[in-house]
């Protein structure tokens, strides 16, 4: 037993998911929800993913080790400005939001949230949300980023890479820009192309549509509000990478314009390296993968 | 059974899926393999995909009741060419290329082929190639579109209908120019999109993608040859289907920056709704999927 009381705000797909995995490692005595909706907390109860849960953010966090925010980025700093209020001296906070920059830059300038937090995203989900689909091992083979700046606390980052990785994750540290920058290319663009292109098919052309519809477009089932959130607070590496992949298209229409076959080979040559690569990558080391295809 | 010879002209994953189904249900008497690497068809033979090959595709297709052209688009028009001259005069040739308006067309103005040939895509494949992925059930569920013209003789139409759906195909009849449209939209605009968000992932981020990634390039790994030809041929429709994504993420980058989440919001809410439709239409009716996700 690692720790005494774990607060998690936010019991959904990922809080939820902390919760499993904390009590199925037998590393808290004591799983606190805090959220906003008693009959959500309740069915997060049922689950075992919590052994209680408070509406309050103040009395829920109050003897708390460790605070987890697992709430939709648009609300992680106010949420960790609350806790940081009411919780012990010596906590710990940490996040799972999808962005870093902005809340981390947020959370700094307040003296409490600074002095106990520490930026996090374990990379793991699914286009499913909701407690109800949360499991234990949704971390496991999982990294998370953990993102301190020069202000942050040495002995709080040592406390968020044993929290993270005693929940299975592999820890990886990055500023939170590099963070952002490259979660825009491996999570957010792919996001937003999967939401473009599922728009294109309408129903009639279903039974016209295989297994590369079926992939490219998955992860567009997801909360559009949540997503719409990540979107916006990381508006500037998403326009980056936006505007990087639209260059990429606009080679691929320049050569299918001049029906130049040796071009658009090439072209697709480039994306067809980096694939397999990836896959080889997979296959020597793999990874949980959480968002698995619907069977 | 069903017939006496069948010829399939390029035994690859496609060819080799055909000839497996039709040994498995019992369709032909002795099915001939075509091609022009006497190693990859002597694979195909051990297999058990064809019964014999031939390197010549006159003396391949000499006593075929039907031939089934399965080589990549590029060479489509040539083959039916070749077998429509040395095949029974009562025979049927159909084909499985991804593209049709061009290929239709071209061998329409072949008195001897036109005669023979009914244009067809059975919709059903993999990122992978070769024979070695063959499979009996490739086609099991899927959807064959056939793609007659007012010249096609209507008993060929009936017999290609026939042969597909006796491999587990669903039939689906549409002009040539609709099928390339629809599937500008449902699999080539996918595949290029695939490759394009490939390319921005470098192997130092590998740890960093998740589902998102994994799925929305996973076709990417296709062979790049064969896609850079399925783009050329199907040039206008593809360039038509990318302008409109690109008008579409050009909204997103507009609303990015800026900062409407509600536009955003709403943008998302697009792609989520169809994508959720396509959820309930497959959980209605399943199919067959090929392009599984590699474990």
């Amino acid at each position: 037993m690692r720790h005494g009381t774990v607060a998690i705000i936010g019991v959904g797909l990922i809080g939820g998911s902390v919760g499993c995995a904390l009590r199925a490692r037998g590393l808290a005595g004591r799983v606190v929800g805090v959220g906003r909706d008693s009959a959500r907390l309740e069915r997060a109860r049922e689950m075992g993913a919590i052994h209680s849960f408070e509406l309050d953010t103040g009395r829920g966090v109050r003897e708390a080790e460790v605070v987890v925010v697992c709430t939709p980025v648009s609300r992680i700093v106010d949420d960790v400005r609350v806790a940081a209020a009411s919780m012990p001296e010596d906590g710990l906070i940490t996040d799972a939001g999808s962005t870093k920059a902005g809340i981390v830059g947020a959370i700094e300038s307040v003296t409490s949230a600074r002095a106990r937090f520490i930026g996090a995203h374990p990379i793991a989900g699914s286009e499913k949300s909701g407690v109800e689909h949360a499991s234990e091992d949704l971390f496991e083979r999982a990294t998370c980023v953990l993102t301190p700046t020069p202000r942050s606390d040495p002995g709080r980052l040592e406390s968020a890479a044993r929290f993270w990785s005693a929940l299975g994750c592999g820890i990886r540290i990055m500023s939170p820009d590099e963070h952002d920058a490259a979660l825009a290319k491996t999570s957010h663009m792919p996001h937003a192309v999967a939401s473009a292109l599922a728009r294109f098919v309408a129903p009639e052309s279903f039974d016209l549509a295989a297994g590369a519809f079926r992939d490219t477009t998955r992860v567009a089932a997801a909360d559009a509000a949540l997503w719409s959130s990540i979107f916006v607070e990381n508006r500037g590496p998403l326009l980056d990478s936006l505007e990087q992949l639209e260059a990429a298209l606009a080679e691929l229409r320049s050569g299918l314009r001049d029906r130049d076959l040796a071009a658009i080979e090439a072209w697709c040559e480039i994306g067809c390296r980096a694939r397999r690569e990836y896959d080889r990558a997979r296959a020597v080391a793999p990874r949980a993968e959480s968002g698995k295809p619907p069977a």
